[in-house]
């Protein structure tokens, strides 16, 4: 969809006025929406599909939050906006937005609570696992690197994934539950219908957008400001090709039809500035049973690269971004893949050597990473990525399996993280850091709370908790 | 230094007017100017320092150039514009611009002419070591990793560096002679003059720019175009920050004051489009003398991850952006360091095993490198990486000794790459494609042929090509 910024000027007649206009129906755009309704600002949400949800309702439903959540505690587990801070700034690293950040974790509990409100069901169960998408309906898992190395040392650990109570994705669920709230809250919701253009003063401000319905088109004033909260733009080629051209090897693009990263490119077009555009989640493909994590990950050099045990979006940033999407995991009959996994080897052997022979890896190579590796796990140690138990066990009973996770065969899956920059309160800034009048936005059209290190739920998480605060800002300031 | 978009609207009288307004007198500046004069366009260069030469006044000197020019005939090398372009394609990567690399690539011959035509003097003598800056006044040099796997094996190798004729950096040479190229074509030059805003129109053309000198601004029509050439951002902390934090941990920025993105945040707060704002050019330190490829380059864990006898750049590129600036060259008494070449060591043993525990590596680990490349390398062959005849030997002689390649220890050179987005006439690009009337650029305020996989003399050489490129179009284009 191609967009464009015209002159405010030139409206004679808006046919429609509004206080807030949202653009986009999922996590971001819901709670943007909520928050405006907060303040009594007539609200308007336009969403490009027939209905509510986008690329949060295939998601597995999960919200980065912690700090002590009731969620949390009724699961039995501490935790303070601290250790979830500390978590979040060493997984995230480099690039991170601290200000949001501390707003985050400082708001983490009000904003369960806030969900809960909005009808969101949680159980006070807790899934073991380490987990986007607990195979179960618990409320509560692991859903990024909080208990393995190196985090575990830095952070006290303590899962922070809270699942809406459906057992498998319940991204739908969360987004059913929000697009009600939505519907009770007193906003309009006009479906089928896409943003094609932002009208902007000579000032700069953000005045108003077109809207296209089924090829008609209505100019809407927006008095308090107009919310981005499009998605991304993972379904966009020459996005990311100009921006993160690896991304176009996965095979699997988490997304709803509307993530071509129109709203980013509206924003831009105003005169937005930006933030990381180049910064993905990817997750590799091994994750389930989760005692594949005994399997030693290697590289086209034979080489490991990280602990196995490490988040599968912690893994696939790493296979793909350092070593090309070109992995294998390596097994031994000890926890041999069985058919009823739907795994297929690339390789098998009844020595390292043979299995290393049969996948084309330099001779020696994994013989001498499985040998290194064997000689620590017995005596329960992984000097060089701190792999732990109960997944840190000798390779050593033969066959040898390769799982293939090179990109041509495995579905690494995808989505981009790099957005419009804005503030805490979710204005859009332009290059120098000032807000572009009249224009906010939240969720993944914006840079948020991760620029890279992901962990499952901050998308869900972020576009909620900054959605909301846009909404409010855009509701409190309407003329 | 802060920039701002500005109503065009609102100036009644412009103070002056011009045919082609040049913001920068870098490489890419001095050519978009004599470009520019070409078409007889009258022509003014702001420059924000004193004089001529940006970071390109710093450089090496160094033009990647090749197709078969003059000087690669004379020193008796073939090569032909397709050989280039299978090198520059594959050593560059994905998200490269295929049709500005194939303009690059075909019109390279003509633009070594006219840049001798423009009084570059070139020796006609080739240096065999692979270099950004050869220490001779030789002609030409591999700037890239033309001769090494794996591209020895892509593209049939020759050195494309072309450098002027002054021993080392030869940078200086290279802007005084386009510098007085631009004042003989009867281009005007404001220096200490800098560019803080740019008016645009309803429409979103670039109608001119507001400089300001020593304190006092005036406001230049540009009939033509205004053309953006005033280098990368590396100087800019913030955005680094928000688009390749890992560039912060390199202790050499390579540029000249001006290296703000003062140019990059115009053109986008123009509502410019971008690409690649996360790539650099990073530069391992350890280069000469060319026997330390025979070292080992090993990461924290001990593993080599790269043939040591890859061009700097691309060593520093893995070092950096895959393993965190944290490794050591590893070396025995065969070369040992001498005093006279000022490395210092971070370790040394008199065994792999008492060098790898010197630097805390786990156990183990560097000795199985070192076995397998050892084991190897006495059959002549570097399955893991590909390092060849003359620095693949052994390392087998005691003592053995850790040169220090940290980022904390060992001065990283870096630059950015990325910048505005550019067709293959310099003319800048709003987020859907479409040129913004008025604004073109060259250089590394915009993306142009490296989007990583940098090769030594790429910023110079595209700079100047497409620079000239822009200049010619926004001349021609004056009303």
């Amino acid at each position: 969809m191609k967009t464009e910024v015209l002159d405010a000027g030139a409206i004679v007649n808006w046919e429609e006025q509004v206080d807030v206009l949202v653009v986009g129906l999922g996590a971001g755009g819901a709670a943007a929406a909520l928050g405006a309704r907060e303040t009594g600002a007539e609200t308007l949400v336009a969403e490009r599909a027939g209905g509510g949800g986008g690329t949060s309702a295939m998601s597995g439903g999960v919200i980065y939050l912690g700090g002590g959540t009731a969620l949390q505690k009724a699961c039995g587990f501490e935790d303070s906006p601290e250790e979830m801070l500390k978590y979040l700034s060493a997984s995230i690293g480099p690039g991170r937005d601290d200000t949001k950040l501390a707003a985050y974790c400082d708001g983490s509990v009000e904003h369960f609570d806030w969900l809960v409100a909005q009808g969101m069901p949680y159980k006070e169960t807790y899934y073991y696992g380490q987990s986007g998408e607990p195979p179960t309906d618990d409320g509560l898992v692991w859903s990024g690197s909080e208990n393995v190395h190196p985090f575990r040392d830095i952070a006290k650990p303590a899962p922070r994934g809270h699942v809406a109570a459906v057992p498998g994705a319940a991204g739908h669920k969360v987004m059913s539950v929000l697009c009600d709230a939505v519907d009770r809250s007193g906003a309009r919701t006009a479906f089928n219908t896409t943003c094609t253009a932002l009208y902007q003063e000579r000032d700069g401000a953000i005045t108003g957008a077109r809207l296209e319905t089924f090829g008609e088109a209505r100019n809407v004033r927006a008095r308090g400001g107009v919310i981005i909260t499009t998605g991304g733009f993972v379904l966009n080629d020459d996005m990311l090709n100009a921006y993160i051209p690896a991304a176009l090897k996965c095979s699997m693009r988490v997304a709803a039809d509307g993530d071509d990263g129109s709203g980013i490119r509206l924003g831009m077009a105003a005169g937005a500035g930006t933030r990381h555009l180049d910064k993905v989640s990817v997750s590799l493909p091994v994750t389930q049973p989760w005692d594949l994590k005994a399997g030693l990950l290697v590289n086209g050099q034979g080489q490991r690269f990280i602990n196995e045990d490490a988040y599968y979006g912690r893994l696939g940033d790493y296979a793909l971004l350092r070593h090309e999407g070109r992995c294998w995991l390596v097994v031994d009959d000890e926890f041999y893949i069985k058919p009823e996994y739907g795994f297929e080897l690339a390789a098998v052997g009844e020595t390292p050597a043979e299995l290393g022979q049969e996948l084309g890896l330099p001779e020696g190579a994994l013989e001498s990473t499985i040998e290194v590796f064997n000689r620590h796990a017995e005596r329960g140690e992984d000097p060089l990525f701190g792999k732990r138990e109960p997944y840190l066990k000798p390779i050593q009973t033969p066959p040898f399996g390769a799982i293939d996770c090179t990109t041509e065969n495995a579905r690494y899956a995808v989505f981009t993280l790099g957005g419009l920059a804005t503030d805490v309160d979710g204005r859009i800034l332009d290059p120098e850091g000032r807000p572009i009048s009249g224009l906010l936005g939240a969720g993944r059209s914006t840079s948020g709370i991760a620029v890279g290190g992901y962990s499952s739920g901050l998308s869900l998480g972020d576009g909620t908790f900054f959605g909301r605060r846009a909404g409010r800002i855009a509701g409190g300031q309407r003329s």
